[in-house]
């Protein structure tokens, strides 16, 4: 008899070709998955996922709902969890048994990603595959004005990427701050959901208003004409980091690590 | 013609067998001197550093001095220091011609080292290799009272490497600060010279403190031994990072990055 757990999960997603499973190599999910059928009598154990992190995009607290034989304690599903994912930089930071009907990724109501920027000339050495590095200075003003343009509920076809399943292409962003702390730009993003690709397309179009390319009034023409080919383009997946999944009710909370 | 150099640098010394060239690996020095030959038409270089890290201690601010030909601009020199020590994770930050008499190790005045404990039961994701994982709980508070001890001028026998080549076992600690953020444990250390292993040695003092195996008097014990026996063990170098070195006159002030 099984039960279902949720997980919260801390990895560098630079090897991995991403959460999801693919057969061109080897992606979070597996080596989760992997490590559960271990667990599970050899048995293949499915799990869901709050956020389908691309390739090379990291989690501080990425949130996994997956069944485990009914006799572990959260202390032991976690230990043996992060003993048989090693030596990958994937670790279950909590565990905790998951509340009724609750669901990863249906049940979740809010989403933050954050991003940084490396804005400097000289290319990371300590953050290298943690940070976009643009090395043309950026001001980080004028992009948190362009990013008061994308709040709020809209159509962000514009930032979509074309592989993108969603039903709908309307969203609310609730919040896009943009902050710089020296060489470093911290853009912070929070919804309930995202489009595909769309933190990552949003990111490259402010960092064309920071250096100046683009008028800040750009994005707003961009976002109204729902055109991919007028957003700006495509952040790299290197400074991209899942760090919140929120929920009516935390699973963890009786739990702290 | 050359003229002298200061540089600023930054690495992630994870793969190296630290700053110093040794016949048994990889150093800092040797991908920094043979970058700086290709500039000065294949003739070697000898440099001088402000802190010899050892293998796997990074830094964030580290200082050096080189002769270089005359004619470079600063940008020049950094750009292709840059471009030859690709793909290493080492990268010049600054540079600028040095002042007069001034001298990358003897005129530093001070300097500041950071160490990182990651204090939870997960190891690291994304921060391997950037902190000691110490899975028991530490109480940073009367980690903070025992660095207390340690402040000021003592005889730092209790707490330096048995291979330490300084004349004397004498030092003064400015700064032993320790402060927690979530998991993260920091602590901040600045002298005019540290003790071979000495920052280390302390970290690793601090932590039994921290876990409760040492009472806190146990360190003024330690110190007042001058043995290195009495001292805690050696804190592993993936926490230690070099943040600053201090010059009565800045050799990068005039010339900002």
């Amino acid at each position: 008899m099984t039960v279902l757990w949720a997980l919260r999960l801390e990895y560098d997603g630079t090897p991995f070709v991403g959460w999801q499973r693919q057969i061109n190599g080897l992606s979070v999910q597996q080596v989760l998955e992997e490590a559960a059928a271990k667990l599970n009598n050899g048995h293949p154990v499915a799990s869901i996922v709050a956020g389908r992190t691309d390739a090379g995009v990291h989690a501080e607290a990425q949130v996994v709902q997956l069944p485990l034989p009914a006799h572990f304690t959260p202390e032991r599903v976690r230990e043996a969890l992060n003993f048989h994912m090693k030596p990958h930089r994937i670790v279950v930071q909590d565990a905790a048994p998951a509340p009724a009907d609750w669901n990863a990724r249906f049940s979740a109501t809010r989403r933050c990603y954050r991003y940084h920027i490396l804005n400097r000339r000289a290319r990371p050495a300590l953050l290298a595959h943690r940070v976009w590095h643009v090395p043309q200075e950026l001001d980080a003003a004028v992009m948190r004005k362009a990013a008061l343009i994308l709040l709020g509920r809209h159509d962000f076809t514009s930032f979509r990427a074309s592989s993108c399943q969603a039903k709908s292409p309307l969203r609310t962003l609730d919040r896009l701050d943009v902050t710089r702390t020296g060489e470093v730009i911290a853009i912070t993003a929070e919804a309930r959901s995202f489009l595909h690709h769309q933190v990552r397309n949003m990111i490259g179009t402010l960092k064309l208003v920071g250096e100046g390319v683009w008028p800040i009034n750009r994005v707003a023409t961009a976002l109204a004409a729902r055109d991919r080919a007028a957003g700006g383009p495509t952040a790299p997946p290197d400074g991209l980091c899942l760090i919140a999944v929120f929920y009516p009710i935390d699973p963890f909370a009786a739990n702290p690590t």
